[in-house]
């Protein structure tokens, strides 16, 4: 039986295979594995719908979790301690230091941040005092923190959860409360270095998970600001039509071009216009030399600025040798306000996969970019500080994870478990409580049965379900002997340990230091 | 300069002091140190209270972190690793799996399981849909758990932020959101197996961290539930009169004594009764056996369980050997409504102290005991899953450990960096990406400052400041020779290694496999 450790260090090393997952921003969570969504189902089912809210006490209320949320078992915990483990050791590798900030914030930190978005946010009851609200993403609490500190310089990661009240009608198989795994360099440095590090930790971290081939889109809200400017769209409407843009890896293009006529009023010929520059991807520093040659677009100022920055990028990508996954894609627009540069977002292409023939459509796993103003909006004196980072669609890695370890029917430790202190004899029980806190004291990590009387067949039994490796048995004869039998649960193999050499014998077979 | 690892693992080995920390439950969160309250109180002095709130974009708004919480600086978080490293390495020990639920619950989840307490709930507002609130604290989500997935034999812990609406005018320095380190198991067993290792926990834990002597406080639901029948008082006064009991720790048996019977209803006759038996604690199987002899309280059912049970635990607890650790106590009652049985409560004696003479004024720092019928309250059917369980109270453990810090003038390293890439040349910005995402590529944990063209003397500092222990240096002449000049930091020796062999080399002097 192929055990695994729940908290394995480094990368972990089973194939992944997602499937059916609908496209989504990397900052939003994901589809539960079918598994998680009968569960839920048959909760529902259980508990009516239309039950009245019941008082202290009474035992007939639904018994759920509340809608968009979901519990983790201690397999699922496992499975995600594995993937927590591969991000955090890449955050570390790259000299990160780690913050924390509550789960909500004051209701006007979070105003004005979101675009339209806004409306997803949960506030809090006014029960008296401060209006608060949950956060929404780690970053404008990032950026409250820097500016409350008066910190100028700082590279940190923070993994969290974060809170979206989404209608589950409309995006399907997302949750209102999800992690974010939030890695973010802030201070004011020569052009594209922090940047350039973002994209090489995404290509690190999708590497390490083993998720099969990916991309890395990139694109620079400067060259679209000007991409709008020469097509005639005003200011005002930027952000909105970037959340438009934003759409094209879901929609049609025609899709695309009605909400902008239609619903953002932009003219015809003015959709027509972006719809030729936002179909251009799939390039590098070949695309962008086209662009620097464009009559229109060289004009345009923030363009310029852009197409130079992104050169930049693109050489130093070429240093990190991994120039071959980044696209440089002006279709990629990103949802929120508040970024100001470089944008990005990967896209796994078609996961390795072991146990089912077609690709599964994976959508984006990572996104981020610069955002050099957000910082001063919370600054009393609007003094910016730079930052640019980039959120890893844990969730959505999580999920993927999960169904793969479902199809592999991979067994997995939910604990590290060494021994299990066991007896054959009635009675027994104070000589085991003594041996297993010996054991404990001298670090073995140790279970026994809470029973008095246990059947040693019971007791085994436990070790194979659970998948502790050794059982410790103290019977008459043993206890006369001044001997423990060490039985390995794999081979069934038994061998008389003398008491005193117990401890290190089982450190040397469980390979503890 | 005695750098420390913030991760550590193990026990943490500096010492420990506190100083003038409030008595409080274990359950609740704790004083910050000085240097925090300061700090917020500056944000306050900086931020006029009266202003009005603002409109999106404006950037004059009270800029802090909302009433009773806090960010967690990197110093911090470094710190707040150490003791959950301690905490979590014992619960996996002991064999516990892990569970996660959501930060927020149904509203009807929570009711009726606190007592008085229920005001301090965190309620969302009602934006449609189901009415929900913050967890109260880790104990009512896990039974509801249990109960929504027909769990009926469990061991696990949960580390996570609960909320409470304390008022800080009346309990100085506690927080509203903290956290908690629960330890939980779950199941038919039998009696006092599982609550005897509850303590096996507390006693390990509180050892590792060297806080100095402790003690841990026990006592039963039942006993208790019988001297009040036996002093004539009504059932329907239990509840509020253990809340009354539970302040003895705090207060003189002349305030508790007027509370009862002016609040509360008691006749002073009956009062006068109770604090016969409440007085009687720092006790034993003497105690027990007093109790046992005692003529009314033999008398009672309840009371003759619970003292059996008591004389079983203390067994158990003496096989364990931490029973000289232990003292049975009339007078601890525990504040919330759901504890049906065996209850404790441990509290550190006297700090270990290298920096001041008089002793601080602990309280306690875990806290719990045994609540057979939560999870009954949440089944359908009402079908009872016996728990018993212990948390930590490692807000108070942290704030304790970060004064000790602040007092021994103990630098704290907040990030695991090995070693940074630098260079004495101008224009040498490719030579130093090429080589930092070599060593990134190999697992070093390396860093490069963020500029084209940085002083030496500055790349040295940055290693000064942060602690890194290694530079990697490369110039014109390292490039021709092929080599490397590492710089050991804290000796400044330098040695030219081959380019071949740096990583290899690295790793040697940073001792990482």
């Amino acid at each position: 039986m192929n055990w695994l450790r729940p908290l394995a260090a480094g990368g972990c090393r089973v194939p992944f295979g997602g499937q059916h997952l609908a496209p989504s921003c990397a900052r939003r969570a994901f589809a539960a594995h079918p598994q998680n969504q009968v569960a839920e189902g048959v909760v529902k089912l259980q508990q009516p719908k239309a039950q009245p809210r019941t008082d202290e006490g009474k035992k007939n209320f639904i018994l759920k979790t509340p809608k968009g949320t979901r519990d983790y078992s201690p397999k699922q915990m496992a499975i995600r301690e594995r993937v927590f483990n591969t991000i955090i050791s890449c955050f570390k590798r790259h000299g990160a230091e780690v913050i924390d900030t509550p789960v909500f914030e004051l209701k006007e930190t979070l105003m004005g941040k979101y675009g339209e978005d806004s409306k997803l946010i949960y506030d809090l009851k006014d029960q008296g005092g401060e209006l608060l609200s949950l956060r929404y993403d780690l970053t404008v609490p990032f950026a409250r923190y820097l500016a409350m500190n008066k910190i100028t310089n700082i590279k940190r990661y923070h993994i969290a959860k974060v809170y979206r009240r989404d209608n589950p009608a409309m995006t399907r198989g997302r949750y209102r409360e999800f992690y974010q795994c939030d890695f973010d360099i802030a201070g004011h440095f020569d052009p594209m270095i922090p940047d350039a590090e973002c994209l090489k930790i995404v290509h690190e971290i999708l590497s390490m998970l083993q998720l099969g081939d990916f991309l890395i889109k990139v694109n620079d809200r400067r060259i679209l600001n000007g991409v709008f400017a020469v097509c005639g769209i005003p200011d005002s409407l930027f952000h909105s039509t970037c959340s438009t843009v934003d759409k094209l890896n879901k929609a049609t293009w025609e899709d695309v071009k009605n909400e902008m006529v239609g619903e953002k009023g932009l003219s015809p010929e003015a959709a027509d216009r972006i719809g030729e520059y936002v179909r251009l991807h799939a390039g590098g520093l070949g695309l962008i030399e086209q662009l620097v040659q464009d009559p229109k677009l060289s004009q345009n100022k923030l363009a310029r600025e852009g197409l130079g920055d992104m050169k930049l990028l693109f050489e130093y990508l070429t240093l990190f040798g991994i120039a071959d996954k980044i696209s440089f894609d002006l279709s990629l627009a990103r949802g929120l306000d508040y970024y100001t540069g470089v944008i990005y977002e990967a896209v796994v292409l078609q996961p390795q996969n072991a146990h089912r023939e077609e690709p599964a459509n994976m959508g984006s796993v990572a996104g981020g970019g610069r955002y050099d103003e957000l910082v001063g909006m919370f600054d009393p004196k609007g003094r910016k500080v730079p930052c640019v980072g980039v959120s890893i669609g844990i969730e959505r890695l999580f999920s993927i994870m999960e169904q793969e370890v479902e199809a592999s029917k991979e067994k997995i430790r939910t604990t590290e478990t060494q021994v299990l202190v066991a007896t054959p004899q009635k009675n027994f029980l104070d000589v085991k409580l003594k041996l297993i806190s010996e054991l404990w004291d001298s670090g073995i990590k140790a279970e026994m049965l809470y029973k008095k009387n246990p059947k040693l067949l019971n007791q085994l039994q436990y070790c194979e379900d659970t998948g502790i490796p050794l059982v410790a048995i103290v019977g008459e004869q043993e206890l006369k002997d001044g001997v423990v039998k060490l039985r390995v649960v794999a081979t069934r193999e038994e061998v008389d340990v003398r008491r005193e050499n117990l401890i290190e014998e089982i450190k040397r077979r469980t390979c503890q230091p």
